[in-house]
């Protein structure tokens, strides 16, 4: 509980309604602060009559490094970007953004810096030196199972229950999630969700399709069609495969959603530009970014002590309905395999 | 941006170092604060000058809200229960404690109160009716796949997980996952993690036994044995399981962990009376209570406009290593039946 009648580094931050990050780095003279919130500070010390403890402070500023060779994220990335940019023009920061996945860098960057946002799948060696440097870390990616570092996402498993739960109600039994490249956990963890649902379900088959460049769609779904299923519905791992699926279908003379529905992850532009517009579900970069940057001055003003166990937090999705998923109009699911 | 000359409740908040709620309902005149808070807040608020704007504030107090029946998880509930109390204390905030799975009773809290935390199995129809009156919600208890509720909990998903690679990793290649009463969520969430992991390795064999009071560890085991299963390596759903397994296993004559090796989950008290002592995995359930009541004040503070997405905020577990578990020391694992 603060003292009476002192006016701390908090009260200003509270006064002005910034964080007090940025209060205690614009009177240390530091950089972090835009020149406005800088004079607005100042002037609400002096009207306050703020004295300085004794000399403390941190070595740099708030950093935000993005993986720079994941195109396929490029999209999410940029709105988590805007979300932390956004959130940081409310607290009176700046922000130091960097593009790469070199460990060096980014050790380099973690010695001069009060707290790091690492977006996108950093190598653990890169993520293991940027912590060995004691500074605190967000990481927007992917942890390792009970890792004592604190992570923000979306709700990749629950979205891969949801829409298996969805396309059930709408009458779907015989349903194939599509992915692209293999290995990608939020694409795992989407299939695992799926698959959860789908058990619980006898009559509801969940298949599984792969194609890439070599093996493209086509191939995949006469595999598939080979081996007696009869899907009635795509669940794709991403807006972009989704436009694939749409696209390869109607060129076989499927009408989409009434013969086949399709639905995509993501929600990124592409979605409504592609006709049926797809129904998706809405990964919520922004709000990620935001929670993030809070999470990280958190921890920047009260660091986590030994023993205080990582959070990890996850920003609920959403189905949009559009129009590319309806009722299923098929008999009886006519396939029996299993996949 | 709050406006500069103006003393507001978040000024005062800051200054006295406790919440902003705790301050307007105090000025308000309203319970929800402790005396010695309450002086503290008028000496303060006289001080600064703090004029109070035209009539505003909530209806009641914040509760926390326990479900009454749910036995096996009491310990679990003390820690999160305390984990709030210390947090709402540190914040000059007093708390309405009920412990209830009533609907009526949770619906008519509801409209007295100005948010609300329901810890445990609160049934779907009851969070329907608290939802309903729009107060905001925190639930410590499951939430549907994208329901729009907020959500503090921990990390079943990845101590499945983790559980499971720290097993392979001492060299166990036939597990068996124990549990008794079916249907609970945070036991089928561990479950699913530790077969995604086991999945992984081609000579890994994840077996599922259930057993409960009709139907003993005994007879399950031997079902198991006789299907040629010859595990080295029980996780259980729950220490109390675990305090079973370990009993019955020394009473058949097995040594723990040398001929097997038994991990439990909770980290509750009975983890170091037995003897040997479990490796668990430990529940942060303090400081679930502490985040949850945190997120529960920020909606309180900050309504959730529509369209903004619910949170879900897991504390991450740790793998508490004491005497239960060791290397595997069978010859290469001798079972071949799939569970």
């Amino acid at each position: 509980m603060g003292s009476r009648g002192r006016v701390t580094l908090q009260t200003i931050a509270r006064e002005v309604g910034l964080s007090k990050y940025a209060v205690s780095r614009s009177l240390a003279g530091k950089s972090g602060v835009s020149e406005e919130t800088r004079a607005l500070i100042r002037e609400t010390a002096q009207r306050l009559g703020y004295t300085k403890p004794a000399g403390q402070g941190g070595a740099g500023e708030v950093a935000v490094v993005f993986h720079d060779l994941d195109a396929i994220n490029s999209e999410l990335y940029m709105q988590v970007q805007n979300g932390v940019q956004r959130e940081a023009h409310r607290l009176g920061m700046t922000l130091r953004v960097r593009w790469t996945h070199d460990s060096g860098q980014l050790e380099e960057l973690a010695r001069s810096c009060d707290g790091l946002m690492l977006v996108g799948p950093h190598a653990r060696e890169a993520v293991a030196a940027v912590s060995a440097t004691g500074v605190p870390i967000v990481r927007f990616g992917w942890v390792d199972a009970l890792e004592q570092i604190d992570h923000v996402g979306g709700t990749d498993h629950e979205a891969g229950q949801a829409v298996v739960e969805y396309l059930v109600g709408l009458g779907h039994r015989s349903i194939v999630y599509v992915y692209g490249m293999p290995g990608l956990r939020g694409r795992q963890e989407r299939h695992y969700g799926a698959r959860e649902i789908a058990e619980r379900y006898p009559d509801v088959a969940l298949h599984v399709m792969q194609f890439d460049e070599e093996n493209g769609f086509s191939a995949a779904f006469r595999a598939l069609v080979e081996k007696g299923i009869r899907p009635t519905a795509f669940f794709c791992a991403h807006d972009g495969l989704a436009l694939t699926v749409v696209s390869e279908l109607l060129g076989q003379g499927y009408r989409i959603p009434d013969d086949i529905s399709v639905v995509g992850f993501g929600d990124y532009s592409p979605a409504t530009q592609i006709s049926p517009a797809l129904t998706t579900v809405r990964m919520e970069g922004q709000e990620c970014g935001a929670v993030g940057l809070r999470l990280l001055l958190e921890r920047i003003e009260n660091p986590r002590l030994p023993g205080m166990p990582a959070r990890r937090i996850m920003i609920a999705s959403r189905i949009i309905e559009r129009r590319s998923a309806g009722p299923c109009k098929a008999a009886a699911s006519v396939d029996a395999a299993e996949v």
